[in-house]
């Protein structure tokens, strides 16, 4: 039976290896939880697994596991990144979420030109990566990065790494991804904010020999519908889905 | 140039047709928007596809349009029903939200063994999706019905119609739809509760020969990511995105 609290903790995962925990781990194993010494907890740290770990110390300030044993290998998603404009607080900490749920490996808030927000809470958001990672199941947590113009992410684009572009204007039109024969390897989703894309922005995207446009079905999407869909589609043809 | 604002009006929609607005939308209109009598609202009202309005009278508490012209056919999704367990609050609402982005016909809510809610609002449930019609650009809106037994709703399943059925206990096998040759007609989609299905639950869905058991990827999905993703894998393969 595995355990059921699934922890991740920034730490090296290894046999007998102890593990301090953060106050608010403290709290939430020894205060809410009522864990006792003795008890199962998995851990995770992103790099090492997934690892059974037991209670030695339940102090609600600073309690502490020792690691005993390895549950479940480190499994990386496939070498996808998500780029987002980032909307109102609550649907940007759902876009975020599901971005881990449906295993993007980098989660990349950027301003458009019809982006609202100025700036992210980039800590808040890594957290709710985290808390998703450790609800989903997964032993990988995403990165999620700062603010960053679209047009800087498109000046210095990474060679070798392929886009799908959820594109609004083109919503009824039929467009999809290229077949998995030839198309593996990096790739990124971009998915725009509510209002769509500048002329602008969609005449650079629609230039670029590495941009592929994708139109998500006949209705229009919320940012955060769109975001899921898009990755279910990438992770079926191109993903870990398949 | 579409009018901005779509309304759905539950009154039959036609040249020269006068249609009352409720308070709310009135005050929508008057107080917030602030428009003036002239200005031009796209209408919807579910059976009689959109049409363009004008405002002939800017009362903030009974205003009132004249339908001018068609703008849009009736367009009614494919025959899918989603049948979900209601989760907490806000994801129930997102649920329905995005079933209706998606193109449901019908959302059921179904008590499973492990689903937490005695019952729902359904009218706010309804309220829900009439508001994402209106922002989504669809000409429909999907009926939700009452909160239903998942026992009884197998009892009484319609000739006919299909039902995919996403078991969380399968997460990391691979199992698809069927394909759209022979799989055509009306399908229902279920998605499980949090903590997915009881035993007997599997045990029974596992048997009905109108069933297809369907793997949503190697990860966990909560429950209104997993919507989206099939009811994703759905159109595409199934529906109207393809």
């Amino acid at each position: 039976m595995r355990p059921k609290i699934r922890l991740f903790v920034d730490q090296p995962l290894g046999q007998g290896q102890p593990l301090a925990l953060t106050r608010e781990q403290s709290n939430y194993l020894f205060a809410v939880m009522r864990l006792a010494v003795g008890a199962e907890v998995a851990v995770f740290n992103g790099r090492d697994g997934e690892w059974r770990a037991r209670v030695t110390q339940a102090n609600k300030k600073n309690g502490a596991l020792a690691c005993e044993e390895q549950t479940a290998p480190q499994v990386t998603p496939p070498d996808l990144w998500l780029f987002f404009a980032p909307i109102k607080k609550a649907r940007t900490d759902f876009i975020v979420e599901k971005a881990a749920e449906m295993g993007a490996r980098r989660i990349v808030p950027v301003q458009t030109d019809f982006t609202n927000s100025e700036r992210i809470r980039q800590d808040r958001l890594q957290a709710h990566a985290v808390e998703a990672a450790e609800q989903c199941g997964t032993t990988f947590v995403p990165e999620v990065t700062d603010l960053q113009p679209l047009s800087a992410v498109l000046d210095h684009w990474p060679d070798g790494r392929r886009l799908m572009f959820c594109d609004e204007a083109r919503v009824g039109e039929t467009a999809g991804l290229p077949p998995r024969e030839g198309a593996a390897g990096p790739w990124a989703i971009l998915i725009g904010p509510e209002g769509g894309f500048s002329e602008g922005e969609r005449t650079r995207l629609g230039a670029l020999d590495f941009a592929h446009t994708v139109a998500l079905g006949p209705r229009i999407l919320r940012a955060d519908t769109a975001a899921v869909a898009a990755m279910t589609l990438w992770q079926m043809q191109l993903g870990d889905w398949a």
